[in-house]
Parts: structure tokens; C-alpha cells; sequence
């Protein structure tokens, strides 16, 4: 490497005739940029065994996603790294708590088995919240002794996003044993809304970085007491651009840009790091090199890796090279020193991992069910139902008197709202939480996924339950997926028979069926920008404000499960 | 913590109506600051068992300095701390290659053991260069084995700067290996002018911050090549505000201020870091959060120390509180949460370490000199000449026919040049390096010193024979120290027992003696602002560009000795 950087032997491969772009200093500067093995060795002029012209293409420091669910996009990490390696993602922090959810140690092992020997980069935060709350049923458990085996692979970095923060804040055994067994790693928050001395006694517990921010004055606010801001572009939660121009400029080096949870149909048509670049520039809230030191440098030094993000001699030679910086498409990846793609297409074989084992393929276990396990005994009186918005995982809830049909609680596309049930398939309990949800826009059949965050039990929305049931018994056949039902009849399906959530299959086809998918509950009414991700998310038992899990209706606000009707007796519908 | 966060109990102690300095984004902010042990729990509104009002005053982090070697104001760590702590100083990263080079491991070993309990943390870079160079004899040895020793414990981060350069870039195993077994951990760097292919492969090789940098585009190329730049302002060598306004600012959050060498009366009267920071402000090139920043978060993210260097929850209470952020006085210091100081005096006891054991108290082995040791026989010709500059560690190489009296060289103060020897004081070899000095302005009598970097052997520098020997038997007397002579008589003097670096004497003491030898030495002609700091460089064969060892002149740029006599035979005065 010193023989090589000094120009007295050649380089392994030289990068010529670009503009290198400077993370550290903003500039852009004509130079070579010389590899040997997985390391630059030198910017300057150089020659080398091998050389690649890039012909004037801005040479980037390869991009780095600081948090992402592979899970969400449905995908084996071989598979991703198909669709994101060609758009110029070098390096990615997973969190994989669905599959962890799901399927405990043996879905975590299996996953990270298979990000071996690709061209990228997975690093790996534990999954703190598995399960993610009390309140509801998982397929698995990471208590803080795994927590602390965990720790010590090498492509982990820290813990992952601790979600639970009503119970760190009420001093939960758990939750501290976990933070303790992570002390001096990189801890990331997940903290919606947390603010003032709540604020304050969650970060002094250990959390460094949150990606949950929404609002400007609460950005400021987790800037200011020392968070990493994670500027979330995901398919649903789109908060970085409205939060870039509220970052106070000495502040920029503190947030990184991240995508959390990708649907396959935005990484197939959309990319992945290059289009939240592609949209941190269009906000002209700052330039384009300071966009991409937030998909860089930054993201590494929140996680505290060492010559990783820049280019620069004896920082790794993850590169991207792109003809125009204000609208991001890779060129040429470079990944450990290897031209892994090029003009978007892959350059090297990319393997698929182990195939997962029986349990894994056989996870969607509901145990026998009454006929009536669906149904809702009709009340006089008022029921507490979820209001999902269109742009944002938050809910909220609202109270009206329901449609009584025979007996019971019947759905009313007319005054906007259906029945929802999720169903315990972990473990054949048989536990039904049963609700209603409104702002879904369905009319017509039902939609059901096992894909619910985040213990991924089986969630159905339907206007009557003949469809509710269709719909179950499809999942139940396909071992996991996605599935829209009308009179019956499948209208699309999905399969992910790995866990529930992931299938084995390329992305296009994927996204193909997603869009099927996506049509299908359209055709059934549903106009939100992505019916099956909203779906996904009534469920989560952290996330603001009411929610659906198998053990109940769940007020997040006050941490417990509350009654369907307003005069009901808790636990009970 | 949580619960004191949340304020449901009182915090430990509380600072009330401060205007909290937020270094994150530039802010100043009304609030108190809670803090439970070692941690600030909570910024806003706080009740404590104790609570201290500041009235108005700026609350900050406590001030770091990240390059330091401690030998250089001749205290003890515990003195050192008196004298540091009162300023606002709360975290030091030291660099004890001084007292390594003098008395090796056993030197380390008490230096280190010395900072023990102390009201600062001392942060400890393990020396890479001991000895230094080849071409001098020291005291001690840290080879790559005892640097991967050393790596293990605690307060250790990793490797200190790595002077040799040339070594590296010639791939010396010796240094590669000091590299290696370093790999992971915080390489400093030390490359003074080094730059284009040469500087990448020093960089490649692991070193990842430079101190030594002079002049603003050196700053910048370093910069670019993705070094944390250390903007130094020692007492000699006074680089950053020359630099301050040549750092691009996106870049500035890559640049720590730094003392690196500061003498006993500096600190004294200047002060520490609180003046580095009145002077980063004087120069009206950033504001003084910004400069605040370059003393505080900035070095604590170049040295990966987690939650160090800012007022935020989570984060360690180090803090100082000043009145005025533009010209920094603390007021009130905080050192792991507890009061260390107040209006400039210590609140707590400091307590020094254990007693230097006898090998380092007799540390100056002179062995026997005989009677022309420092003659130099005449020749025809022109000789290598010294020349010192004023304000800088950096020499040039001048050429002089000399003065001739007897058959021996001599001085020729009217010419501006004096005589010059360096004697081996380690091994008590008798071996005598000579030659001449310009530009120290020394007219009559001799200085010298057993502070001569890096080796540390003793400098001598006179008018006459007669003279230079009573200085050298002064400092044998003393077992180290510095001398002024003049007509065979010690004009001041100041012992430095311990490994002839430090003495155990309180500052006030040192400096009053420091004061008396430059007194002297000015009596003596010598204008120079630091006269014995300059002479203790003028050994220092890492630094261009002509010195003098124990083993003859060495011409740093070419890396080897050379002759006195422009004509002469290698390795011969």
C-alpha cells in the first residue's frame, strides 16, 4: 500500500479522470484515485495494473443507509444487495428485528448468514424490542443475555433502536439490562414525540440517535440535548425533506439520512440511497456534497467506523461514481476495492445464502379457530377505532357508534371504516384481537399480511368476513404473504414463506406482484399511497396512538390494552 | 439517573441560570443542568440535593486538549492538574513520549501511575517513537510488543503521533509493526510539510491527525486527505490562528485546538486551553462556539471518546462555566460531576502520585569525559552550520568558514554563531555529538539543558570551553535540569530530578525559576523568546531540517548524519 500510494509500484486499480468529491471540505477535484486490496491508497495521479477511466464522473464516497429493515423490503439480503449495489449502496445498518420478531435467533441466524461474501456491507445493530411490547405476541425473543452474545459478532455494531421507551422511562428491569449490556456500543433511539426532561432521561439512559423525528421544532430539540438525527425517506414516512431546512447548519454533521423501511416497488423504480439523495437535493435546503456527507461520513462516524465514508488514502474503497451530483445515478460501485456494477447492472456473481430451514418456511401456525372468532358481539354505545393517515405510521383514534348487522358489529364503507382482526400465528394460541379501522378507504373484500410490525402476526382488514376468512385461510396456505380477497377469490397474492415476511424470489418479480397487489385494493377502494405498508403498521404497539394487536386494542399513549367499546371493561372487547 | 432526568428526585447537584453553550448546534440557551455521578442527566428545569446558582454565566463543556506531552511543563501530573484544572481544563490526551525516551517503561510506569485519581482525566497515546530515531542514543525503548501491551490498558486510545516519516515511507518493519499492532485504535500522525503521494502513503499506513502543520494550504491538502488536523498553539510553536482562517469551514468540525509543548510560565500566566481559546477567538476567523467546538466535541470525536465534550444528557459532566465566551475565564469547573474548582482555585484535594523509584532520580550518566571532549580540531573549510528560528521547531542548515583559535573551532558571537554539543547521558557512552549554533544570539557564558528532544541528552550550547563544562557539571549536580553559566558560575538554574524532565515542585516555583534562567540568558544575549525551549529542539531528528544528536549532525531531510565539514567523510566531525 505504501509502495503503491508513493507511485513507486502500480496500484491494483485506478479510478482516472474524475472529479473527486470531498466530504470533508465540499470541494470537487480532478485526480486519480488509487486501490490496493480494500483500501484507497491515493488522489492524485497514479497508475495501476488496472485502470478505469470514468471519463469527468464525480467520484463519491459509496453510500451508506445508517438504518434499514431489510425485512420491509421482502427481500434475502443477497437479493437486496441485487437492487441497492447497482445504485451506488456500498454499506447498510441493519436492524433486523422483524425476522427477529418473527422468528427469534433462528430468523436472526439465518439472515445474517446470508449477508456473507456479498458486495456490501451489512453492519448489524441487535434488535432491542423483540418483543417489541408486552402487549402483543411474538415468535421471538432477544433478552439481554442474547442481547450481550449478540454483541460480540463482529459485523455488529451496537443496539438497535430502542423503541420501548415508556417502559426505560418507568425504569423496566429489561429494558435497562439491555442498555447495560450495551454500554460504550452505539445505542440508537427510537423516541416519536419524546421531549423535555422525558427526553433528557432517555438519552442519559444510553440512546444516542433517532430516526422517529417528524417535526422541525422536535429535530432542534434532539439536536440540541446531543442526538444523531437519522432523517428518515422511507416509502412511507417521507420526513427528510420537510426536516432538512429546520437543521441549523453546525448541526448538519449530527443527521444522517436514512430509509428504514423500503417497499420493494420504491427500491425497484425508485433506488434506494441515490433517491433520498436525489431528494435531499431537490429540497434545496443544502448542497449537494453536504446531501451526500449525510449518506456518507456522517453515518459513520455516528457509528463510529473508523476510514469509512470519504475518499480519501487509507479509507476504504467503497466508492460511487455518478455524472451529475444533483440528480444521484450510479456509474460505477465500487465495493472493497471491486467494480461490483456498472451502468446499474451487477458486475460479480451475487450468491445466494443457506436456504432457511423448516421452521422458518412452516411460521404461520393459528391453531384452530372458532367460526365466530371474527365476530363482534353488538353494544349500545360508542367503539374506540383506529384512524390510519395517509403519510405517516401514526394513528389516531376516534369513537363512533357501529353498524349492527345480526347481532353484531358490522363494517360501514359508507361512513369509512371496516372490521380488523389480528390473529396470534406463533405460536397456535388462537388469540384474536379484534377492532375497526377507519381511513383505509376499503369498500369492497378484504386485505390480509402477515408482514405486522412488529411482531408479524396475521392482520386482516375486510368489509364482511367471508372475505376476512378467504383471506386467512390464503395466508395460511402460502405460509406467509400478502393477499387482497374479493367474494372469495384471491384477487393477488404474495408469497413470503421465509418467517412470513421474505420470499426467495428477485425483486422485479416482486414489485410486479406488489403492484398487483396495490391494484387489487384499489379496485377494492383503497386509495392510500400504500395499502398493505399502512396495513403493516396498525399494529405497531409503539407508535402514537392506537393500535391493533392480538391481545387487544392498545392505547400507546398510556402503555395498556383498552376496551373496543368506551364503557367496556379493559381486556375485554 | 432516570428517575433524576425525569425530575421525579432531585438531581445530585444542579447548575441554576446558566446559558447553557450548545456545541451541537451553536446555540446558547437559559436552563440548569442536572447531574447525577459522573453524568449530566438533564438540560432545563432541575432541583438538586445541591444546587449551585451561576448567575447568567455560560455553562460549556469542560475543555479538552488533545495533544499534550505533560514533560514539557516539568510538573508532575498531579502539579500539572493544579495548575490546568482552575482554567477549565477537565481531559487531557498525553503523549508521555518524553519521559519514555528518557527512562523508558519504568518512566511511563510512574507518569502514569501519577495521574491516577486526579481532578482531569488523563487520556494516554501510547509514544511510537522511542526512541525516535536511529541516529540517537535514548533512554528507553517501546517497541512494537510494549506497544501492543500498552494498547490494553484503560486509559490508553491508541498510538501517538508517528514521527518517523522517512521510516514509514521506506516501510522500516519496525514502524510497520508499531502500525499494526495499532490497527483499529486512534493512530495520531506527525508529517510536518508532507504532502502529494507521499503524504497518501503515510495516511494509507494508518496515521489519521496531524499537529505539526504551519502553513494554511498544508492545512488544507491535509485536510482533503481526510486528517483531523490539530491547529496547535504550543509556547513555541504558535500555528493556529496563522491556520485558523485557512479552514474550509465545512471542514472545521475536523480540526481540534492543541497545546502540544507548553513551558511552566506559559501556563501560568496564559493559562491552558482558556488561552488558546482567548487567542482562536482573537483572531476573528470563527466564533466562539465554534472555537469552543475545536476544544471540546471535535476532540473527543477524533479520539471516538462516546458522550465527552458537550452539555447534554448521557453525557460525562466535565463542564466550565465563564462569564464571557469571547475571552474565556472559568469560574466554575466540574469535573465527573463534581466541583473541582472555583474563581480559579482547586475545591478538592490533589493528591501526587508515588515517589519516583531511585533509577529515575539518577538519570544523568555522563560516564567519564575526557579533557577535549568537546574540542572541535580546525580544518580548512566550511562547516554545517544550525541556524534556529524564533518561532518555530524548525531549523535550516547554514554554511560558514569558522573562527579558528588554538587549532580548534570556536565561536564567533559577532558572526552569530556559538559552539554546540549534545552528550549522551543514558548509557554513560561518552559519546559527544558537536557543532555550531546560529541564531541563538548567545554572547557570552553557556546554557544547556537534559531537556533536549526526544532522547533527552544533554544540550550544551557557549561561548567558551570553560564555560560549557561548568554547565554540563551543573546539570550533573542537579541529576537534570537546566542551567545559564557564565565565568565558570551558575547564574540560575532549575532541578529536574525526576528522569531529568520533571521536577515535584508546585508550578509557581518552576515558573519563577524558568523566569530566572531566561533572565539569564538574556543577560547572556540570548533575545530568543524561549531560549532553553529552542536549544531543547535543536536535537530533535524528526524535524527539518539539520540537528544535532549525540551521535553528530543529522540532515533530516536526507535521514542520515552528516559531516561537520561540508567536505568531510561521513560519520567523522
Amino acid at each position: 500500500m505504501i509502495a503503491a500510494a508513493r507511485g513507486k509500484i502500480p496500484a491494483d486499480l485506478v479510478l482516472t479522470g474524475g472529479r473527486v468529491v470531498n466530504v470533508f471540505t465540499g470541494e470537487r477535484e480532478r485526480a486519480d484515485v488509487a486501490l490496493v486490496g480494500d483500501r484507497i491508497v491515493g488522489v492524485g495521479r497514479y497508475e495501476g495494473r488496472e485502470s478505469r477511466g470514468v471519463g469527468g464522473g464525480f467520484v463519491a464516497p459509496g453510500l451508506v443507509d445508517g438504518h434499514l429493515h431489510v425485512e420491509s423490503t421482502m427481500l434475502t439480503p443477497a437479493a437486496f444487495a441485487r437492487a441497492a449495489v447497482p445504485r451506488g449502496t456500498t454499506a447498510v445498518v441493519i436492524d433486523p428485528h422483524e425476522i427477529a420478531n418473527a422468528a427469534g435467533i433462528d430468523g436472526l441466524r439465518w439472515l445474517l448468514a446470508g449477508t456473507q461474501g456479498l458486495p456490501l456491507t451489512f453492519y448489524v445493530q441487535v434488535p432491542s424490542g423483540v418483543p417489541s411490547s408486552r402487549l402483543e405476541t411474538s415468535g421471538g425473543r432477544i433478552d439481554a443475555p442474547a442481547v450481550s452474545r449478540l454483541l460480540t459478532r463482529p459485523q455488529v455494531l451496537g443496539l438497535a433502536e430502542v423503541m420501548e421507551y415508556a417502559g426505560l422511562l418507568a425504569g423496566d428491569a429489561e429494558v435497562l439490562r439491555k442498555l447495560t449490556a450495551s454500554a460504550g456500543r452505539v445505542i440508537d433511539g427510537h423516541a416519536p414525540d419524546l421531549s423535555g426532561r422525558d427526553l433528557n432521561a432517555y438519552l442519559a439512559a444510553g440512546p444516542a440517535s433517532d430516526h422517529e423525528v417528524t417535526a422541525p421544532a422536535e429535530a432542534r430539540e434532539k439536536l440540541r440535548r446531543g442526538m444523531t438525527v437519522m432523517l428518515r425517506q422511507s416509502s412511507v414516512a417521507r420526513d427528510m425533506r420537510r426536516l432538512l431546512p429546520a437543521i441549523p447548519p453546525p448541526a448538519r454533521d449530527r443527521c444522517l439520512v436514512v430509509t428504514d423501511d423500503l417497499l420493494p416497488d420504491d427500491l425497484l423504480r425508485r433506488g434506494h440511497m441515490d433517491a433520498v439523495l436525489r431528494d435531499a437535493v431537490r429540497s434545496r435546503a443544502l448542497g449537494p456534497v453536504e446531501a451526500l456527507r449525510m449518506a456518507t461520513l456522517n453515518a459513520a462516524h455516528h457509528f463510529r467506523l473508523p476510514r469509512v465514508g470519504a475518499v480519501a488514502p487509507g479509507w476504504r474503497a467503497d466508492l460511487v461514481v455518478v455524472e451529475d451530483l444533483r440528480n444521484f445515478r450510479a456509474r460505477l460501485v465500487v465495493h472493497g476495492g471491486r467494480v461490483v456494477a456498472e451502468d446499474g447492472r451487477l458486475t460479480v456473481p451475487v450468491r445466494e445464502g443457506l436456504p432457511p430451514g423448516p421452521r422458518l418456511q412452516r411460521s404461520v401456525r393459528l391453531g384452530r379457530l372458532p367460526e365466530d372468532a371474527l365476530r363482534i358481539p353488538a353494544r349500545n354505545g360508542r367503539c374506540r377505532v383506529i384512524r390510519v393517515r395517509a403519510d405517516s405510521i401514526l394513528t389516531d383514534q376516534v369513537m363512533l357508534r357501529p353498524e349492527v348487522r345480526e347481532g353484531a358489529v358490522a363494517a360501514d364503507p359508507e361512513r369509512g371504516y371496516v372490521r380488523l382482526a389480528v390473529l396470534e400465528r406463533h405460536r397456535a394460541s388462537g388469540r384474536v384481537g379484534l377492532g375497526l379501522i377507519a381511513g383505509l378507504g376499503l369498500r369492497s373484500g378484504a386485505l390480509a399480511t402477515s408482514v405486522s410490525h412488529d411482531a408479524h402476526n396475521i392482520v386482516v382488514a375486510g368489509v364482511d368476513e367471508r372475505d376476512m376468512w378467504a383471506a386467512l385461510r390464503e395466508i395460511q396456505r402460502l405460509q406467509g404473504g400478502l393477499v387482497a380477497v374479493r367474494e372469495g377469490r384471491p384477487l393477488a397474492r404474495l408469497a413470503l414463506p421465509v418467517a412470513g415476511l421474505v420470499t426467495e424470489e428477485p425483486l422485479p418479480r416482486v414489485a410486479a406482484q406488489m403492484d398487483a397487489l396495490t391494484r387489487a385494493a384499489r379496485r377494492l377502494g383503497v386509495q392510500l399511497p400504500h395499502p398493505f405498508l399502512t396495513l403493516s403498521f396498525v399494529t405497531l404497539a409503539v407508535i402514537p396512538h392506537l393500535k391493533l394487536t392480538d391481545r387487544g386494542l392498545v392505547d400507546v399513549d398510556a402503555g395498556r390494552i383498552v376496551p373496543l367499546w368506551l364503557d367496556g371493561q379493559e381486556g375485554q372487547p
